[in-house]
């Protein structure tokens, strides 16, 4: 999960976790938008040959990145992105905006396991106050992806 | 799409179903549940090889078919069928029942093609009224993938 | 509920229903924009000084019709339908289209007592087959209000 | 809006923002179950003669708090939060937890106001870094009616 609006250093971050997930034979799932880390993210996982899926806000599929194999079209907004959350068996956000910090914070409520990429320093200290040990903090995407491994064969 | 509670002959049709669509290449879309015809024609596309989306209305993962491989987790209940045939090219509906009336109902509204198979007069009659040309009809379940092929042409 | 292009019979009998529910001192629900059915009827309840909610299939105030005082912005689309008839005791139907017969199916799907009014006889078969005992019909407004008194008198 | 388990002294100010907020003639906006922060902001509207909507997360009448006037059932989880903020004019998040966090996020996402109310500093600096001057705060109720009059009155 991140911002549709990304900077360079979040979208190479998202192509590299993305092409990772892939390569561990996980299925990618993202906003699904033909914008920002989910587009990289996508990109990323179709690079390594991965499976992707897209949760999309619109009934639209002109919205949906080229990158997404499976687009599922929710035509409900920002209310989809609960659905991102519960369909994944964690959830990385690579970068942060209204719409991440939505997931982050459904996700927490859904008692799944985060981990926070590329975020500022407020980000990680607001959502370690919410969550405690749900929350974890990755310095590059290895680092995410060890600890998605970790929470996934629990 | 069709009913949770299905008859012998409804899941053998559903069955032929998912398995002719897997073998024209194309990704199956289901309401993703372990019963009826969602789980049948999701068996049946998993017999030839295809690739499987269910789309629940829980958010718990117990409920999902054996044969769904991505199921999407929304927990909000019966309103996921408006996801199930947006996120559709067209829609097959095997058997009938509240669940499978709004699919198709839902379906019209959004301007998709139906294809109805094993249902009776009145839901032929009733959606002929309602749907006119959007809505065709399938003796089988070959029948119903050839009307596939020439709407996804289109 | 209703289609939002209706018949002026139907924006008839839609109006007078508004007002008799009103004047029983129940809360009217419809789908709130300012189109057909939804917005005759909420002008008939406002008539008689009744309390009318509207959930909306957008999350834009300007489709809400005038006479809805609680407007309920969902930004979901169809998939608003479903919020409609769980938040209702019972569901009148008044004219039939396809948001409609979704809506009827989802509240039969629901368990919920349905009373058509001004729909053809296909619409009736179709329905009766579905319900059984839960779908019952009016022949005026009046007609469906004495039926909603038995059906909350419950 | 507010966590369901709330400390004496956020239930406190919900009720008094509750009464306040019906004092000013304005409908009052929560997550309707009858628990911590939306119960208490119901009962204080109620006791001021105000009007309360909630907006729950299940399908089920039980867990609808007494002093909420239109009960909308959405059976869609935290996803209804999105319905929430998207039906208000502003928010006034008082205290804070996961769902709360998620409603202040999608308000943020949909160009809405925000006023914090009872929330650390970790929760003001982080929705501060994320929302800039659609974030305001208050020291109390009366604060943050006063805030809201601004915004409803642009």
């Amino acid at each position: 999960m991140g911002p549709g609006g990304a900077t360079a250093d979040e979208m190479k971050a998202a192509f590299e976790l993305g092409a990772l997930i892939a390569r561990e034979g996980w299925v990618l799932v993202t906003g699904g938008r033909s914008a920002g880390v989910m587009d990289a993210a996508s990109r990323g996982a179709k690079s390594a040959g991965g499976l992707t899926v897209g949760i999309l806000p619109t009934k639209d599929a002109r919205d949906v990145s080229e990158a997404v194999d499976v687009p599922i079209l929710t035509d409900m907004g920002q209310a989809r992105n609960n659905i991102n959350v519960l369909s994944s068996r964690a959830v990385v956000a690579c970068g942060m905006g209204a719409g991440t910090a939505s997931e982050v914070a459904l996700a927490l409520k859904a008692k799944k396991k985060i981990i926070l990429l590329k975020v500022n320093q407020e980000s990680e200290a607001f959502f370690k106050s919410l969550g405690g040990d749900d929350v974890l903090f990755a310095e590059s995407p290895r680092e995410a992806v060890d600890a998605l491994k970790k929470i996934i064969g629990d």
